[in-house]
């Protein structure tokens, strides 16, 4: 038996300590994979393109445990009542091969990449930051906001989506939390209009498409770019002439798989950028001054999803009355004897109670 | 919601239409799909190696259905009471991206690997092969030993392996199943002996090392090989002079992964080999006369693991008692909503209410 956590136990684990509770702890998670970086076996994700969308499969391990995140991208899905992106996920043991825990990542997903986004906000943002706008109001905006007004004291957030439903729905929700009580929404009328006096602006749309959310106009000394749409091949949301500004600084997660999937796709291979794993070790800066525009040119990485699924194994242990566990490995008395163990068990304890 | 099949599932399904069957059907499936070899696109599996194992991910597309298996290989679990191998596996929806089914691969992987076995064989082995060699008597060998009776016509079985403990587990099983009824077992006291006479040579032994279970001595012209054992970098079975013998026919799965980790990885990257998709499709032949020793490479190719889970979920259609479905996805009302449909929806609705 393996541990399961469904989309109702994901909610039940969420609820008992609270969205913003729960995206902070993950971020310290995440923090603490980082800082281990060099322990990680990194390969790139596996992805399966078809013109509609893309299938990918993330793995990663540093040795003790291992990671793997089923993903996928299809922004046509929402036009069919889907969504455009789900996963789920498994956390296995190295040493015997076996899974541990199968689970939802949909939920999951959104909440570690909020994590991802503010964790990489404390580093880089500058620290009076207290506007932010939300560009794409989602699936994911709601995470983000809640994570930026805990983490990083967010007390304004200037919204804007080009379907005012999304938008709408955004405004609802948040009135409905009482963690983000203390958060003012201000509705846009364009991206301009959002970034107006904003110390961060992160973009979450989904089109998969070059497409030009921000441009340079738009930008202020000293804010800080949370770019978390642009995250696979031809889809990007930055105008190129940010990434290029002379005060501009651009962090990323993983270099080899971000020249591929980020902002940095529209870059020659020899744009300078940081790691931020260096970051947090302390050999990279994050900010050098109040004037740099740092943009964290986010794809989301696999060690976040290693983090995650770590943290979701961790909070079972507190879950008794909750833990759900399925069948999907054999438990059998003799490993060698697969056959007569599973399917040939039946006929075998016959012939023996025969005999 | 998404089907899952987990062990006691796997048990129902086959015990509804026997094992032989099974592998009998499965054989079918998986060779319609070789007929459609060009169709698919063909990845190279993403290998993490451990000193004690390997864990593996086998994706797969025909950009239609896309599947994925888990697989781990850790020969010295048997030892910790654990199997050498387990997996698991998801067929998805391309056009959406959706997980259809997660099931239980692990006694899937044993019957699907047979199902290949002999459907390499019945191309390759001599029609009127009778008698088999069965070396190495561990998880695979029941499944072995039904598929080549049932569908080959094997009448004897010579059994050894180097654990006599295997082999009696082995013989045990075999008296308990009505569908050998007619299948005499030799039990031999050495790799020589049981080839002694034998039309076909299986050797499924699990040892992650360069073994040399066969060596040219044991070899008689005509026969056929069916190397499932040496299956991983490390990893092999044969002397590589039977596999240079001026009247030796290779054949392999996937050409470019048996370079790597089939009994090919002992010889030059110039050596030629047949792939089995050029056989079932007529462009290549499996045996070219009665003398020949044809050798089936197998290494176990993700094709495979598409037909089986391509196959279980086509089961599942007449299984509506059984059928089980897990909440590994969120199901919502509006798709851009995925934090007011999970998480979000206890607050959202008693604002509702409250309002």
């Amino acid at each position: 038996m393996i541990d399961y956590i469904g989309v109702s136990d994901l909610e039940r684990l969420v609820r008992a300590i609270g969205t913003g509770s729960f995206i902070e702890r993950l971020s310290t998670e995440i923090e603490s994979d980082y800082r281990r970086w060099d322990e990680f076996e990194k390969t790139p994700r596996s992805a399966s393109h078809s013109p509609v969308g893309v299938i990918e499969l993330m793995p990663i391990t540093d040795g003790r445990l291992y990671t793997f995140k089923y993903v996928n991208g299809h922004p046509k899905n929402t036009s069919e009542g889907l969504l455009t992106v789900t996963a789920f996920g498994v956390l296995a043991d190295v040493h015997t091969g076996y899974p541990l825990l199968l689970s939802e990542l949909t939920v999951t997903t959104a909440l570690r990449t909020a994590a991802m986004s503010v964790l990489a906000a404390r580093w880089m943002a500058r620290s009076d930051s207290r506007v932010m706008a939300l560009i794409g109001n989602g699936a994911q905006a709601e995470f983000q906001a809640i994570g930026f007004h805990r983490m990083l004291g967010i007390r304004t957030l200037r919204v804007y989506d080009v379907d005012p439903v999304a938008t709408a729905k955004l405004e609802r929700n948040l009135r409905s939390i009482a963690e983000v009580a203390g958060l003012e929404v201000v509705r846009c009328g364009s991206a301009a209009e959002a970034c107006r006096g904003a110390d961060i602006v992160t973009t979450v749309t989904a089109d998969k498409k070059n497409a030009v959310i921000l441009t340079p106009d738009m930008i202020e000394p000293g804010m800080h770019l949370n770019a978390v749409g642009g995250d696979c091949p031809g889809k990007t949301e930055l105008h190129r002439d940010i990434l290029l500004a002379p005060n501009a600084r651009v962090v990323v997660e993983f270099e080899p798989q971000s020249r591929i999937e980020g902002e940095l796709q529209q870059l020659p291979d020899d744009f300078r950028v940081t790691e931020f794993a260096d970051v947090v070790r302390g050999s990279a800066r994050g900010r050098a001054g109040p004037d740099e525009v740092t943009i964290f040119d986010s794809v989301g990485f696999a060690l976040e999803d290693y983090s995650a699924l770590r943290f979701l194994h961790s909070l079972l242990a507190a879950d008794t009355a909750g833990r759900r566990q399925i069948d999907l490995l054999p438990e059998l008395v003799d490993p060698k004897d697969l056959f007569g163990g599973t399917i040939g068990a039946t006929a075998a304890v016959r012939i023996r109670r025969a005999g």
